[in-house]
């Protein structure tokens, strides 16, 4: 595409940016082939998960339905061509745009010429190019794409163009996959829902009023909606995690300097206080499994330095008796999450209790109010000071939760450096203190085995209303310990009448804290039928690099719980 | 031992002080039975490194002779207890301390102590408690020992007192090393050189006009003189690997985050610019080998979360054909090193190639200079206000490559946030580049073979006069890099007369740089006489996290160049 010419720097208003770049987008959109369906009378309900099934063709539901480790086979077994492929979800993808508010341009050039590069190879070798071989892949705006914009929802930066694609996109390539579109996320990337200046609100596709959260929300929507089975998120507080949960997918935020994150562009370049993660999102565990493993497999430290020189280790070699012992965390002692999100842990944990394999021991907190404290200084060392120029470059308005986060977060402080010494060395005394009590609990098991992985809420809610996700502290927590950790539906959703009586809070319950206040008055002021429709996730924690094992903790618990492992289409 | 009472906290001068903390050494000393020998007249040359031949017994020779493997292998047959070992280490590093001021303190009670327990384990279980079974570890000062002063050569900081042992003491001792001995260290440990107002300056044992370098100096000069045979270093420039080239024994700084640091202690805690290392100096590649793998069979990252969790990997798996791409860099293009060093390194090469197994290729390098640059001004993000603080605490004076590298080093700078981002971004620009050219090797080779390791010289002469080494960048380029490196001696030593022609600078020099005339004055005025006996170390690098991949190349090249891993007792 040629670069963004309606921009600050020439001139130009935020709001005639803007307008631009949504032009652009639906531009983009209307390249696609056949064109992509519009909506009719009566298609936008409160919950639109449904509403591709109506609009788009069998085949294009066949393949869009599939998941990646699926998809990957039939296309090398050519029953799909990496073009029919690319073509379907160009489509779903248009569509879940006009549901959700999720995309920020297609790629319909470049995907269909890969695409066909792919079916060329695939008809000329008979193999695939690599293990992704025509899998569409979706990414998250601020992570570049070679010759396209690169603003990172800020409207300032609108105009700035990525000189090649992204490692991590490289990497996926080089792999076989097909880049054909890119996603919503928030001004300033430092909110858990996406809403810009330029793009507006991306929506929660099985409930409009809700957020798909962020700051990777316009992969959960897209996800939810399978415009997409596979997409790219980052994360530092929750951007990968709180999405998707919020739309019922699969998040991976790994350990960080795993997976390569060069070429990316966001604020505060350089800081080294808390490092953020790249990931997947996706419609199976599977997908996210076969995503880092690619990525691993080709060494990417090589070339990104910074990353750990740490090959994907085969996850079968962990628990080969399929015995686990998991520590489960209802509550962190700080926010009570809504009655639906506790219920399904409870469920949860009693299935895996019918299990000979698994161990569920209790999981207490350690002052995890203390632990935001830390992180919530640590994100801005220079007091906002970039983000906050960034925004204001271009005169755009501050969004309800740039701002909450930014201005009202009495954690921000400008540092000097021996403060910011400092506050490095709290985060290091808090990671210390938490892994000695997870070494600790060896000491409760008869075999003197320590926890494997921690089982806990997601967020303090299912989906939450627009401009209500103030709580970071169930995904946050983890970026603190840099611990890797999936979120993962539940194969529940908030809304069938019987379940009130299981919805309510405790009799006479005082809340814990300020922001337990307001997570509380959310649910009584919407109650279940504020939510109705909102899948439910939960979230699987493992520690520091034991990535690996936490995948295949994950597909073992799932199985001993009778869980799938993916997304129904 | 109980904590120091003459303090400045007390109300001391800082020459009380430094008194007093000489007469607990000397106290600690002369616990020692049979009394350490009295130097007598003669007994003072230039080089002392036979002296201990006179003075100590047989069998505390043959003990004191031994290497680390042969050590723990003769003490778990039984053929010396771990208490005679303990006697004969704590005798010839007594003697040590007479020949080279390299002692802050013995501790006798505490090791005979613990090499007791040993006996008896050993005796009661007809088996090792460890792989380090009875073998003696000297420590540099600043490394915490439980109940022991922990000043880190700040007169200000003598009183401090460690609670426990620092965790790679723990971890070394759980395998059953004896700890036995504190080693010295230069003020604000930001010198390669060992001089502090507490202790005064430790000499180099090969020629007491020299320095044994630092900040491990008093590592360096012990095991020169066989007072020890495995000791604990810290490397942020080249403060393991310049004593174990000026001292000519082998040194190893291991990729950061690998090896526990905690519980040491120094000036600007917190700081994550440039991470320091800790690791051995012995006088066997395998004792380095041994120590490492021994520290890291235990996973220490379970303890310190900021430790990558990476097992040791069998070295033995790498090269299984023997075939080594080494690239050689004789000169890093700042400062030209001195005669004997090029010389050395020509030889080494001269060898290598008559190898079928080796190849060797050029390695230019990239800026070092630049290099340069980046880590000086990252060393001292506050402009060195932290340890011009703990220097100034006390009154003590400010010694000369102190001063040289805090107050006269032109990239020390006060940082603000913004401005320490951008040096961190300039470090993984530098070190995105330095990749590159690596993986641009690839492209010489015919099978599309990237190089293995640089060999290059380790400091750009051998040992130095006192308080003229300045130049930091042989070993400082690797820290910035974060690459792992191993110096060894090269089986040689300055003065043997008729090398004095190939001693020679090329006719008409032009020095490159300021440091490069710096250094060449040196040779200049001091001459391969200046320098005699002066050990030749040379240095070999690998990429970042192959410190295992390392290991087995540096012993595959020694056997290829017929050189020992093992230093001459």
């Amino acid at each position: 595409m040629a670069p963004a010419t309606v921009t600050i720097a020439s001139g130009a208003k935020w709001q005639d940016v803007a307008a631009d770049r949504q032009r652009h987008r639906d531009a983009t959109i209307a390249e696609v082939r056949p064109p992509v369906p519009e909506l009719g009378p009566g298609d936008t309900p409160l919950n639109t998960t449904e509403i591709p099934k109506k609009l788009l063709t069998e085949e294009e539901l066949r393949i869009t339905g599939t998941d990646v480790e699926d998809l990957a086979k039939k296309i090398a077994a050519g029953e799909w061509s990496s073009t029919a492929v690319a073509n379907a979800f160009l489509r779903r993808a248009g569509l879940a745009q006009k549901l959700s508010n999720c995309i920020t341009e297609l790629l319909p050039k470049r995907a269909l010429d890969r695409a066909a590069e792919l079916d060329r190879y695939l008809a000329t070798n008979g193999k695939p190019v690599g293990p992704l071989h025509g899998i569409p892949i979706s990414v998250k705006e601020h992570v570049g794409i070679k010759g396209e914009d690169l603003n990172a929802g800020f409207v300032a930066w609108v105009g700035r163009v990525s000189e090649e694609d992204a490692l991590i996109v490289q990497y996926l390539s080089d792999a076989g996959a097909v880049i054909y579109a890119r996603t919503t996320q928030p001004q300033t990337l430092m909110q858990i829902e996406s809403v810009t200046n330029l793009y507006g609100t991306t929506v929660n596709p099985y409930n409009t009023t809700l957020t798909p959260g962020g700051s990777s929300g316009g992969e959960g929507a897209l996800i939810a909606l399978r415009g997409s089975v596979l997409g790219i998120g980052t994360d530092i507080g929750g951007s990968i995690r709180v999405p998707a949960a919020n739309s019922g997918v699969f998040g991976f935020k790994p350990t960080s300097n795993r997976l390569p994150t060069s070429g990316w562009s966001a604020a505060m370049a350089g800081t080294e206080s808390i490092l953020a993660a790249i990931g997947p999102l996706s419609t199976s565990l599977e997908g996210a499994r076969l995503f880092t493993k690619t990525i691993l497999d080709q060494q990417p430290w090589l070339r990104q330095p910074s990353l750990v020189a740490m090959d994907w280790r085969d996850e079968t070699q962990y628990f080969p008796d399929r015995k686990i012992r998991v520590g489960v965390m209802y509550d962190d002692g700080v926010v009570r999450p809504h009655p639906p999100v506790l219920r399904a842990v409870s469920k949860l944990v009693e299935k895996l209790k019918g299990s000979p394999n698994v161990e569920v021991v209790e999981w207490k907190p350690y002052k995890h109010d203390l632990a935001w404290a830390i992180i919530a200084k640590l994100y801005f060392v220079d007091g906002g000071a970039d983000d906050k120029a960034q925004v204001e470059a271009s005169g755009e308005p501050w969004l309800p939760l740039a701002k909450f986060i930014l201005h009202e977060n009495p954690f921000v402080e400008s540092l000097t450096i021996p403060k910011l010494w400092s506050a490095a060395l709290a985060r290091d005394d808090y990671r210390t203190r938490y892994a000695e009590l997870w070494n600790e609990t060896a000491g409760t098991s008869p075999g003197g085995r320590p926890l494997d992985v921690i089982l806990c809420p997601a967020a303090p809610g299912v989906a939450p209303k627009h401009e209500t996700s103030r709580y970071w502290g169930y995904t946050s927590q983890w970026n603190l310990l840099d611990y890797p950790s999936i979120v993962f539906p539940a194969h529940d959703a908030v809304g069938a009448p019987e379940r009130e009586a299981a919805y309510a809070y405790p009799d006479g319950y005082q809340p814990l804290s300020d922001p337990d206040k307001y997570v509380y008055d959310q649910w009584r002021e919407h109650g279940a039928e504020g939510y109705r429709d909102a899948p439910i996730s939960l979230q699987l924690v493992a520690r520091r690099y034991d990535d690996e094992k936490l995948f295949r903790a994950m597909q073992i618990l799932l199985e001993e719980a009778g869980l799938p492992a993916a997304v129904p289409a």
